[in-house]
């Protein structure tokens, strides 16, 4: 299990300490492109359809990898690349992303497939369980990154 | 029910969509004082142990006004002042926040009634639930209010 981020925060109402590691505009896009798309390089984060700036996505990733949301590897094809990851820290942000992606469709114009929204709204929880048993399989797939997570 | 807001969006993926809203460091901590704190004016909003600047918070409130989440009415009271409250639309932040609050207080140092955390982590939408429920209950004790949205 990751330790809990030493710092100074604002208050320590656990809404707030979310905040101040998950409040802003880009941080949760991130997580989103690699919990449900596969996206696991910059050039793959930095072609996500909202037009992330290079400077910005760094500064995030460096920040995600702080906070132990994130954890990065070399590409074993290319050992020039980095591969990003999330942690279960970061794959705990499911119901998060889950509930926010709810909300959005509810009650701002977007665009999601029906049957994957009628399925969050019945059941965000068990949504979010299930991205969560996807992960932990493929954890099982790569024994190396597991142990590389103690 | 608040008709959706029309504006320009990065993406019309409705997690995309909600942060474009809500991806700031402060606006989900004015939600969670009108929501769970009862402060419902400026200057309780404004003493909130995080230490909001005075012009952070008008810009966020009239944001929050602007996308339907919150309302104000003048001050039966005292005229002269502003009663924010939130709508339909702010109370059913309340599943992202419980959320939040779980998981700020399982990975971050944070201070919460364990009492309480426990109930929102056994059942985040019943806790959620509960809190629209009370929420519903006022709005039904203020009959002007539900007028007024209509």
């Amino acid at each position: 299990m990751s330790s809990k981020t030493t710092r100074h925060n604002r208050s320590d109402c656990p809404l707030n300490v979310a905040l101040e590691v998950l409040g802003d505009a880009w941080t949760l896009l991130i997580v989103r492109d690699l919990m449900f798309k596969n996206c696991n390089s910059f050039n793959a984060l930095l072609n996500a359809k909202e037009g992330i700036a290079t400077n910005i996505l760094s500064d995030r990733l460096s920040r995600l990898e702080g906070f132990g949301i994130i954890e990065r590897q070399r590409d074993a094809q290319d050992a020039r690349r980095w591969v990003y990851r999330l942690t279960e820290k970061g794959i705990d942000l499911a119901p998060i992303l889950v509930e926010m992606l709810v909300w959005g469709a509810r009650f701002e114009n977007s665009q999601i497939a029906p049957e994957t929204l009628a399925k969050m709204q019945a059941d965000p929880r068990g949504f979010a369980a299930r991205i969560k048993k996807q992960w932990l399989n493929q954890q099982a797939q790569n024994p190396e990154q597991v142990a590389a997570q103690g």
